[in-house]
Order: structure tokens, then sequence, then C-alpha cells
């Protein structure tokens, strides 16, 4: 798309087709504002370079004797590598311009050095294809502190890691564009353009794992924090006599619902110095009683985290994922439902675990919206 | 200024030179991204209507033979009658365009209905000056549930008060334009452009009193909230095991923290039925144990409730107000530092006890904003 001069007016329009699409000039125009005539001229030549298709003329259009032609994204125009760095290894997919996934793959990490995750980056992208020729950028997603506009990994996810400039590594190491976002909000993203939270002007994701994160959107555009810090969920204090929290503070989400602390009150209450996440929801279904109240109080922090997030900034939807999240779900509800405040009551909450791929499949999505025009990188 | 074409580019200059000014047409350029060509284009009708005053040149621009005369917006070109409802009586202010206070009136609410309140308005405002020709406009902060949009009170703040078309009875009784919105969400706004929150893209006002309410400002706009909540820090759930809340919660901040909760536990604890507000900040003075618990207990879950909304947000100021807002200070402070997440701690907690006449510039504040096309009404 570098031919396709990408004014303000293009990326608007191409936005739109991309996560409304199909669509015809005359709705493209309704959404964006601007007049049908911008619209067409915008069009054509993002259309000659073939990032658009004209799709068969269904009717005429109401009112009008000229044909509507939907206009819909070329989704194998270009694709993307997306990556997602996690412990052990990388999980990998080929993404196309819909953000479709193609193919996907694991690749173990040999090394937590920056060299050698970069190393194993570069070879996860060549196994997608030759670059330069089949996939066109490369997309990055970081557990951990990242500063999307300069591409540097601030904080994690590896020990030592300390203001890496993973983006300029892994463009050298490529020869390909690169981006770095941070993991929840690559995934808020995701579901921004492409996912549940398309059409919303305000949307929430919460995340529950090895912690517990949340990337937010208000007014159609993700919340950055003054200070680099926005969505802790995971540190909203909801148990004034709860345990310390890692943070310092007391009765944090985290503190009662990230897995860790899930395991080890289990461990604590059976003796079972070795039990991990896997045999505490096997524990669980056998109706261990310990094992229950630990997941019961994890839902229960959960949902009361998400009923303080939701009553302060009142999103239209939101996205509940993680790997363990469906042993949650019904204490959580039951926790969020008598706490969510008046009207805010009727914001759904969609719980629904995601595989890994899905946090690799967001870090291409960042890299198709910076193509665009949407973010840097 | 209704000769005055009010396009968004004016809007945005007008805008500008009112919250910051004095400010040279350069600096409007720079910040509101117009060229300076269309700034001095916009400027030259505003200017001419005796809106903006050109003040005396101080020195050349650096870089330029012209002088940079630096623009001022004049301040008693027009007055706005603010008006806040609150039991019992009107607290009434006369403001200038720049929300300066000229004059200050308090007057006796004789009853509660919508016939009464609004005939207790127009008598204010008239106090104020003949209407049309003093007054321009009228903006009215209510507590309780408002429909900025259309000038509808929802719900409150006086008995069977619902769905009532307050700005349009207003309008009615004075012959004037009026707003209509909610005091906390007014309060929030007058900040934001002529207070703490001024020149800042992310802000947070909090409210302690009869209940504890919150303002958010992200990237520039007030949170309106996807079902119409938004900011309810009052119904942040801090305390798992803490006191049944109104709203059907457990251990809302609200719960804890507002006057009616503080001065029932200390009646409890002392036995002194008829105990009021001012009489329990007088018994924490003396040192009463019972009265400096329930206060430290406030505290510390507005505090709590602080540090959850400044994780999710990351705002770069909270202004904390309210009467007995200095009571709670300490206490509020010593739970919010611990429990703010990493740089977020470097948010500045302003607590400030506001005086009444605070919430009716407000008002004024608001049709203010409403008049230079910020807003309806």
């Amino acid at each position: 798309m570098d031919r396709v001069t990408l004014t303000p007016a293009a990326t608007a329009v191409f936005a739109t087709v991309l996560t409304r699409g199909p669509i015809s000039r005359t709705e493209v125009s309704r959404v964006t504002g601007l007049s049908t005539a911008a619209v067409t001229k915008v069009v054509r030549p993002i259309l000659a370079a073939g990032y658009l298709d004209e799709l068969p003329v269904g009717r005429a259009s109401a009112g009008s004797g000229r044909p509507a032609a939907p206009l819909a994204v070329r989704a194998d125009r270009e694709f993307f590598a997306g990556v997602w760095l996690r412990a052990g290894e990388l999980v990998v997919v080929l993404a196309d311009l819909r953000a479709g996934v193609r193919a996907a793959h694991r690749i173990p990490l040999p090394g937590t050095s920056v060299a050698a995750v970069v190393a194993a980056v570069a070879r996860a992208v060549a196994v997608l294809g030759a670059p330069g020729a089949l996939v066109r950028r490369v997309g990055v997603a970081v557990p951990g502190e990242v500063d999307r506009g300069s591409g540097i990994v601030r904080r994690g996810p590896y020990p030592g890691w300390r203001d890496v400039p993973l983006a300029a590594l892994v463009r050298e190491a490529t020869g390909l564009p690169a981006t770095v976002e941070n993991d929840v909000r690559a995934l808020t993203v995701a579901e921004q353009w492409f996912g549940e939270g398309a059409g919303t002007r305000s949307f929430a994701l919460v995340t529950v794992g090895e912690g517990v994160g949340c990337g937010l959107v208000v007014n159609g555009a993700l919340v950055e924090g003054g200070y680099g810090v926005a969505g802790e969920i995971g540190h909203v204090p909801v148990d004034d006599t709860g345990p310390r929290c890692h943070c310092g503070g007391r009765g944090c989400v985290e503190a009662i619902a990230a897995e860790p602390a899930v395991v080890a009150r289990i461990r604590a209450a059976t003796g079972r110095a070795a039990l991990d996440l896997p045999g505490a929801v096997a524990l669980a279904r056998t109706g261990d009683r310990a094992a229950l109240e630990s997941f019961a109080a994890a839902g229960r922090a959960v949902g009361r985290g998400i009923a303080a997030m939701v009553n302060m900034f009142g999103p239209e939807k939101v996205v509940v994922t993680g790997d363990g999240v469906a042993v949650l779900e019904k204490d959580l509800r039951a926790a969020y439902g008598p706490q969510a405040f008046g009207a805010a009551g009727g914001c759904p909450l969609i719980v629904e675990p995601l595989p890994p791929e899905s946090w690799a499949r967001a870090a291409a999505a960042v890299t198709i919206m910076a193509l665009i025009g949407l973010g840097p990188g």
C-alpha cells in the first residue's frame, strides 16, 4: 500500500471497508462522514492497487438507477506474521489482510536472551514464507510493559529484559517493518477491529491468567493512561481484608484471582505441594471442596473487579478471556450481577476462552492497522 | 455570538483563547492544528463582535518583524446565570464569559414541585439582572440523572421528579436559552475548562458528600457510558465483607464513605441518635474514638476507590472535593498511596473543599461551553 496515498480520509475509508465490508460507497460515506464524491475519489487508487474488490452488484440501490457494487478488502492482497512471546515458546500465525489466520505454528524458545528471542522470531517468520515476498510486516505481542510508539519493551517478559528496542531488532533480523505491542492491548485492538468490539464506541477486554489485565476503548480510542498505566483491573482492591498483593496493595483482584494465587490456596489446603493449574482444574472437577472454594473466590474477585470497571466507565460490551476462565464463569457472573450499578447492568459479559493463537493473531492485527495508518510502526 | 459563525474551527479557536488566553495567534495555531492564516481568518469576526481583545504588544515575536498581539476573551462581553438545585435552596451565581463569579446568592425553595422550583429559578435569574439584557443564558446543575442532550431530568433531586423537561421549562419561564446537567458532570466540565483540569487530556473529579461521585475526562472528552452510567466510583466494591449498599452490592465505597453512612456508624457507637454531620465532625475533633474510626474508614474506602479508578484510567490529575473532605484527607491519602499501581502513583490528588457556589459556577460553565458550540443546549 506504499503507493496508495494514506491521507486521513483514505485511512478512514479503508478501515471502514476492512471492518464492515462488504459495504457500499454510500454506506462508507455515512459511517465516515465524508461525501460520496470524496469516498469515490479515495477508493479509486486503493481499488487500482488491488487492495479492494468490487463485489457483484446484487440490486440497484434504493432511490437511484445506479448500481451499488459493494466494496470488500481483498484478503489475500497482503500477508502478515503475528508472533506472541510467551514462556518457553513463540506462538506464530500467518494472517491475511482481514486478520484471517491462514497458518499457525509454535516454536520452542532455546533461551530468553534478547539475541536468542530475536533469532527465533526471524526463524518463525521465515517458516511462514520468503521475507518480502509473502509476508509483508511482522507484529509482535509481548506480555510486559511496551512503549508502542518507539517499539521498545520497557520491562519483561523474560528475566533481565529492560528497554529492549525489539521492533528495531526484529526489523533488522527479518528485513520487514515491525510493530511491538503489549499483548493485552493487542488483543483489545484485535477485538475492537475484528471481533466483539467492532462497531462499538466503548469496549473492554479482561484477561485472566498469570495476571489479570484489561484493555479499555473509550470514544473509539484505546485508553493509554497519563503515566503509561491504564487497564490495571488486576490492581483494583476488592477486599479490604484480602491477601497482600505483590504490588504493595491489599485485596487486589490479582492477589486473589491470578492463577498462581488460586493454585497456592489449593496447595495450602490440600498439602499437595506439586499441584499445577491443570491439576487444580481437574481437582475442582472431582468436587474437591478446597479447589472449588479457591476457584469461587477467584471468580468472585474478577466479577467484582469487572463491576468496578463497568460502573466507572460504562462500556457497551465486555469480553472476558483466559485459559481457565470457563471454570470461573458461574461465580464471576454471580458476583458481577448484583454489583453492576443501575443501567450498567445491561452491559453484557461475553466469556470466551481464546486459544493461544488468538494472541498471535492480535499481534498481526496491530501491524495491519499500522499498515493502513492507524498507529505507529 | 449568534452573529459569529460557529464553524468547528471557530469553536476550537475560541475555546483555546478562553482557556489558555492571553495567547498569540501563532500559539492558537499550534494548539488547534489550524494554519495561522486560518486562525487569523476565524478570529476577525469574533474580534469585530467584541468577544475578544487584542492586548498591548509586549515584544516582537521571535524570527519575525511583525508584532504578536496576544488575544484574550473579553470577560464582560456576556453574562450567565448558574443555578445549583439542592435540598431547601438554590445556589445562584452571575458568571462572566470567563466563568468568573461576579455575584452570588442563595434563594430558599418554598417547595419541591416542578412548578415551584422553576418559578424559583426564574426569580433567581431575575435578581441577577433584566433577562435578555445582562444575563444571556441560564445553566442549571442538578444532583440526579440528567439527559444533557434533551435537557430532561430523568430522576431526582426532589421527591417524585421523573422525566422533567427542565431545560424547556426554564427557557419558557426566563425567556433565555438554558442547559441542564448533572452536577458532578458540570463540576468536572468546569474544572476541565477553567480549573485544575485545564490543559490535561485526561482528568478525574471525585466528590464526597451525601453520595460519592466521579466525573472522568479521557482523551479530552467526558466519559458518558454506553448505558448512560459512568463515573460511579461510589459503587466500586472495595470491601468484600463490608456493609450492604442501597444499590444491592456489598462493600461499595458509598456504603462506607457517604455522609449518612459515616454519621450512622458514630450514632450506633455513641448512642447519640440525633447526631448530624457537623456534630460528627466536632466529635472527631475532640478525639472521640468512634468518630475518628468512622471517618478513617470513610477516608480509607474513598482512597481505595480512587486507586481503583486511577489504576484503570490513568488520569493525569485527580481533584477530590466535598464538604467534609478535609477530615478524610489523611486516611484517604494513606490508603491511596500503596494501592496506586506503579507509575500511576505519580498521579497527584488535589484535595480541595469547594464552596457551594462552585457548583453554581459549574452550571454557568456548562452553558458558556454550549454558547461557543461545545455541547447541546
